[in-house]
């Protein structure tokens, strides 16, 4: 086999077998297959794109192309909740300790954070003493002990996907649906867990800007789960605007925290457009988890895993057991347990106001009354890591303490001369604020005519697959 | 600029500047833009195309990558004649000294050959003696003296074309129109000829396999000739199977010979078609490198050379010329000073029967009673590769004497168990001669329906642009 006609038929439109798929992920990952010939062969599946079978052969190479983690030593069915990559997301520190709250081991191995804000490790990084570094027994051993565990990735987990993603990214051949499809998910089939359930962000913010393209993405992305024996689905959720009011490290787990220490969570979102959105894509995604791990638990033949579903009929008895979970704060006291037990001081999530914050607060005006209409989401991400919340190479230094706090959600109404949101900046370089500023206020579109009114009653949650 | 925004520009179908198309080739040239990036952006060229615009400015800025040839030397208006390459092809022997003879000044500078045949250089190497290593003064010198020289191509020509074919080449990007219609005229425009007539090939034994395709590189061709202030025009020729009866080195150039002794053209093309073919191209390619030149002489400002195309009406007259420079023998004369001139015995082309064949001849039989009605020309071409006579790679050692001899036309009769072919072999690997028979046999269709009878009267060439 020769890596010039595997390239030439994709180039082509034909369909590539497994066998010639393995070919070039292996030997490019060995280095027998030198780059330029696979960024010829990523850009041709860029144009032409891949077929079901091409997409799961192309991930199941890249799954096998280093460790798997065993997670068999934790008792239980285990999901994985994974988000796709948006602003101001904060879900895991809701989700993962409603579910460990109702029963479900939650086994969170996460990266840092490469981008607009750290990742799930960076803001863990805000509470002082909390150790990442788990070993692989002891992280276990942790689930079975309080349900929950988070610590940074080990292992070497897909390094055929780390070193294409490297070149894609350099190769503008980063947005095909296969090729993202693939990378996350040979990652999630490589970290051992028994349930995969996604949220894939669609709009401004997110890879996929358009509904059709987050529901393809979506349907790739379980479809590959499910052909791999592992049942996956997926909630599309919108990413037009951040999630919740707060973009950056510690304000984002301050976040994560004040729902999870809501008393009524009704009476909460009801007032509170911005809230409302987060408390929605928590709740779903934590009861379709549950739903799911119960159904799995339930079933005598684990072969037919692949086969469960959500029952529709049955969702709303799930979801009043994540709101109570919410509301009789286990799920707040489960977190504070994950924190003690991996040495972190509990008292900065009792007491979230411990959480450091970036000293100098600068509002973010109004030019004009009206309302607020369109959002670029990415660029109110590039506000934190403009001023230092996010990392640019991954290497970059991180100050966890920077970010924005957004008044307004999309719909509402913003007055002249008045703050639609704040930064948070370390304040010892005015020119940074300046640049900050400018663009949270040009990521944003204020109209007299409110044509986003709509939004407001929207669900977040536009689509379940 | 950033090789990433100039390679996702193009990726999305946008047209690049002058400025652009420039950062690329001339950083990738010299190794400041990673051969990864290179490689995907001639793959989004390949699938996104490029306007006339983009084309000439890639041109032009190869062109400047390199050495420019100094032509002022020779008094003259300059022609260079250039194929794209096809199977069979001997016309630059044919055309050379007849414009030579007719007193336009002929500086071939060429290369050797990669592919199924050798090229110019290696034809030559037939004759004992004779040198292609001309230093450029005696190149002039020898032009002024005698009208023709022929040399191995010295200097940097278009250094960045060199870098970027090769890499196209392992990477599946070398059918695309600009980057071909580039990659040639680069070279051409660095190679100081006044004026440009290019022959492009069509059909199965060129790069150009349709009409369409063969027109569009034509138009690409000659507008970016034009618009470099060059006069160029294009010939669109059959190549659907070989040029003439003979295919391999010092069988083409002993064709070659024979075309320039014939002493009643129209008589011998009436009576074999497969020498009508060749005839016919030469002929065409003379009379209209022929008209241009002296068009272009006639000029007071040479400005206007542009302008200047071929006269329908006058056409004939410069045909007769052309033609009575074969049957007075002046073409032969020429060539055979050309090779004395520079060092070889030109009793090689005054005896041509002195030229080295290989010494064992198979014939190449009809399975069957019937007509030729397709050929892959491509295969013929690779059946001399087979033999010994084409490089498989630029340091591969080439038998001049080996190749095939093509007995029948498309459109005439074969008779089963009777030879329409023959193949001339060193004959010391019987495998090789089987192999070379197998392909031979298998590249030409025999039906009892004569399907290709018209093109025993179609003219060669197809279209004059």
């Amino acid at each position: 086999m020769r890596a010039y006609d595997v390239i030439k038929k994709k180039r082509d439109g034909g369909e590539l077998s497994e066998e010639q798929i393995r070919f070039m992920v292996d030997g490019f990952t060995k280095g027998d297959i030198p780059d330029y010939q696979m960024s010829a062969w990523l850009m041709a599946v860029y144009y032409m794109g891949m077929s079901a079978e091409e997409t799961f052969a192309l991930t199941k190479t890249m799954t096998e192309s280093g460790d798997r983690l065993d997670l068999s030593g934790i008792s239980g069915i285990k999901v994985d909740k994974h988000s796709t990559g948006g602003v101001g997301d904060k879900t895991t520190f809701i989700v993962g300790p409603l579910l460990a709250a109702l029963g479900v081991p939650v086994a969170k191995m996460s990266g840092k954070g490469l981008g607009h804000t750290g990742g799930t490790i960076d803001k863990l990084a805000c509470i002082p003493g909390f150790n990442v570094e788990l070993a692989q027994k002891d992280f276990i051993k942790n689930v079975n002990d309080i349900g929950m565990a988070i610590a940074s990735q080990t292992g070497n987990l897909a390094p055929a996907d780390k070193k294409i993603y490297a070149l894609r990214d350099v190769t503008t051949t980063v947005d095909s649906i296969p090729l993202i499809a693939s990378s996350i998910m040979s990652k999630k089939l490589a970290s051992g867990a028994d349930i995969i359930v996604l949220d894939v962000k669609c709009g401004s913010g997110a890879f996929m800007k358009d509904f059709e393209g987050a529901i393809a993405l979506a349907k790739t992305m379980t479809d590959i789960g499910q052909l791999y024996g592992k049942p996956t689905h997926a909630l599309v959720t919108d990413m037009d605007e951040p999630l919740g009011h707060m973009v950056g490290n510690s304000l984002e787990l301050k976040e994560a925290v004040r729902v999870l220490s809501l008393k009524d969570v009704r009476a909460a979102v009801a007032e509170d457009r911005g809230l409302a959105r987060l408390v929605e894509v928590c709740v779903k995604l934590t009861t379709v988890s549950l739903m799911l791990a119960e159904k799995a638990r339930s079933l005598e033949d684990k072969a037919v895993l692949a086969d469960i579903g959500v029952d529709p009929e049955r969702i709303a008895g799930y979801e009043a057991r994540v709101i109570e979970a919410i509301e009789n704060g286990s799920g707040l006291a489960k977190l504070a347990e994950v924190v003690e037990r991996q040495g972190g001081d509990k008292d900065y999530i009792l007491h979230p106001e411990k959480l450091p914050v970036a000293p100098v607060r600068v509002p973010v005006k109004a030019s004009t009354d009206g309302y607020l209409t369109a959002c670029r989401a990415e660029e109110v991400g590039m506000t934190n890591l403009i001023l230092g919340g996010g990392r640019a190479t991954k290497e970059s230094a991180i100050d966890v303490t920077v970010g924005a706090e957004l008044l307004r959600c999309l719909g509402e109404p913003v007055k002249k001369d008045q703050p639609f949101a704040y930064i948070y900046a370390a304040g010892d370089k005015p020119e940074v604020i300046d640049e900050a500023v400018r663009r949270l206020t040009g990521a944003y579109e204020i109209s007299a005519v409110n044509t986003a009114e709509k939004r407001l009653t929207t669900p977040v949650v536009m689509e379940y697959i």
